[in-house]
């Protein structure tokens, strides 16, 4: 069997890693970054500028494509890929990090979650075998378990207990598969009549287990060596960047890491600021995920490599220079700063789209050169001068 | 003295005309439709993707501009081409037309229109040379005279007033001009240092004068020929499609229009629906400006060579045509009506940019075919077989 990850470079003084992924529809090389396609739509880009920005991989989340267009329509059009015009591998999540922090009347029993969706307030129940059965009809390249991701603060018992369920519907995740390998057709009902001439095929498609454990380092190393043994395609880490002190995010993932096998890719989960990804790439993580460079850019703030800028300031009204001198993103090739300033003054849409570009620029340039630093026997010099470099300011990082 | 407007072909069954108009920053080939860059930007798109349209010339709002970022910011980043960048032509309003429709207490005098702004209220003047002056600061291409429209319905006397008023308006335009070509640095007071390094020429912008008189035959009549008079480098129609009938708006064009001389263009303001534009075209206009298209599709409506379409309707849900087959518009070459139906219910921004790409393409598209047909000498085939397969449907298409 063909090895679908393969280590291509480590770092002496870290455990950095330089590494390439494959899936079903194109490589990824590692580091790498994925830009959040919450509805089928990464926030104020198209599919060709993600393409231009050198974006390997898209997120999809599961839970918002499950309540809206619904899997009947994702289904009619043949898979999200199709769907949304990108051809490029896309990561699905499993729905579950939403179904905790925006569905309504949560039930959480062993069997799975029931819940009324943030929309309209219907009514869904989703299993660990639910959950796969609607990524694959997603028809992502990479799925993701169902788990329980338990807010912040949480009680020790409590975390103790979800982190067992979370790997119990591991291995029930794991086991759908392996039964539906060999019978690619879904068991889910679907009202159109072009049911049948789409036949999702789990086959090709990689599953990610997820480790869990809150704050505590105990339940972080039970957890990631039980998901470990129930031998997934890849792990992630989950439940960190949910409102913790960067600390403790930090030790969460050095909990599980020693545990993880080397030669299976690591995906820290909605994280985080630029530092961050560096310092989680210095942890041994290759994959990250984040709103944060889409969110803040509809909200005025642009990241730089020195942080945040909040373009709706007053003084950037007169400032001829681009978001960062430098940058070669098209946002910063083309406008200055007092251009976009009086874009989002003036509330046009166009904005929202600029800083957006640059942002995920930003993010997508930073891990390319993770990349290359990694490569060059360069990363902690890398990581360690732009860490300094970057002064955090006083901007709401939450996740969602 | 070389001429900037060149008749290339006429059209033996109707005033349809194919010219070409040289402006400062370029030649525009007439019939021309200009996307309404409102606040120095066409909504929902960028620059790059109105060049990539063929978008020859972009309107700006003076009114707009000078509220918001003000004159300040744009003399500062050297004129309206350098601060949106967009090195086409620009043609600017006079702001005339959103004083009347959007800004607060105004009081029209014959010196000028005193006025509370619709942003933050703040008191404003503006007479017909400063009218000029602040046009001269934006550094458009075609600059337009300030005039009164009136709206829909008027009296005889008070429009015979007005376009009397208009028609003074104008000449004090022209007069300025006159005045301020061989001293081409603006009287405004201005508040930044930068003042000095920018130094706005009316050498080379066009002025057009506008032609009133509400709904009135005489009046048309009189205005074009008071305005002809005065001998500006185009004439354009003003106080049409302000909420009369559309058989009304046909009549005041056709009362002005053998006024105009045949060696200067003519400008159809605010004008209008696909067959609308088509309708003038036969009448001899020239040049057209609407919000149509880019409004509409804000909320969702495409227009199609057979009519618009409301892509928020269910019955769009599971469409995987383009918004119209064989359009070349990058939203039908890479996207599904279903999919652009999805984006409109979740309210992803990424929509409102397909629909005003496809929306300025027709409208683009539309007029480059009637150049063609002109040529072609089948431009009354065209039109008549345009017109009789476009049905209107119930959208609401008041400009703005």
């Amino acid at each position: 069997m063909q090895k679908n990850f393969e280590l291509l470079a480590s770092n002496r003084y870290s455990k950095a890693r330089r590494a390439r992924l494959t899936t079903a529809h194109g490589v990824v090389e590692t580091p790498a970054f994925m830009p959040v396609g919450t509805q089928g739509s990464v926030k104020g880009v198209s599919p060709r500028e993600l393409r231009e920005l050198n974006a390997q991989i898209i997120l999809g989340n599961t839970y918002h494509l499950f309540v809206r267009p619904g899997l009947d329509v994702i289904k009619h059009f043949s898979g999200l890929h199709k769907f949304m015009n990108w051809d490029g591998p896309i990561l699905t999540d499993s729905g579950g990090y939403q179904i905790f922090s925006l569905a309504k009347l949560r039930k959480i029993t062993e069997g799975g979650v029931e819940f009324q969706n943030h929309i309209d307030g219907a009514r869904a129940f989703i299993s660990p075998e639910i959950a796969m059965e609607i990524q694959v009809t997603l028809g992502g390249d990479i799925a993701m378990v169902l788990d329980e991701c338990v807010p912040h603060p949480c009680e020790y018992d409590y975390a103790a207990q979800s982190a067992e369920m979370t790997t119990r519907w591991a291995r029930r995740c794991k086991e759908w598969k392996k039964a539906n390998v060999e019978r690619p057709t879904s068991n889910i009902q679907y009202r159109t009549a072009e049911a049948i001439t789409y036949q999702p095929s789990t086959m090709n498609s990689l599953l990610f287990g997820i480790v869990q454990g809150a704050t505590f380092e105990h339940l972080r190393k039970q957890s990631a060596q039980a998901i470990v043994d129930l031998d997934f395609d890849g792990y992630a880490i989950g439940g960190v960047s949910v409102g913790e002190p960067e600390e403790e995010m930090m030790r969460a993932v050095e909990s599980a890491e020693p545990f993880l096998p080397p030669d299976k890719p690591r995906y820290a989960m909605g994280l985080g600021t630029p530092p961050q990804l560096l310092e989680m790439i210095a942890r041994g993580m290759d994959m990250f995920d984040c709103v944060l460079p889409t969110r803040l850019a509809r909200n005025g703030t642009a990241f730089t490599t020195t942080g945040t800028l909040n373009l709706k300031n007053a003084e950037f009204a007169l400032d001829k220079r681009p978001i960062e001198e430098k940058c070669a993103c098209p946002a910063c090739r083309e406008f200055s700063r007092g251009y976009i300033r009086h874009l989002i003054k003036a509330e046009e849409i166009l904005v929202l789209r600029l800083i957006t570009l640059h942002n995920l620029h930003l993010y997508l340039d930073l891990v390319g050169q993770a990349r290359e630093a990694i490569e060059n026997k360069t990363f902690e010099q890398f990581r360690k001068a732009f860490v300094s470099g970057y002064k955090t300011r006083d901007v709401d990082l939450t996740n969602n």
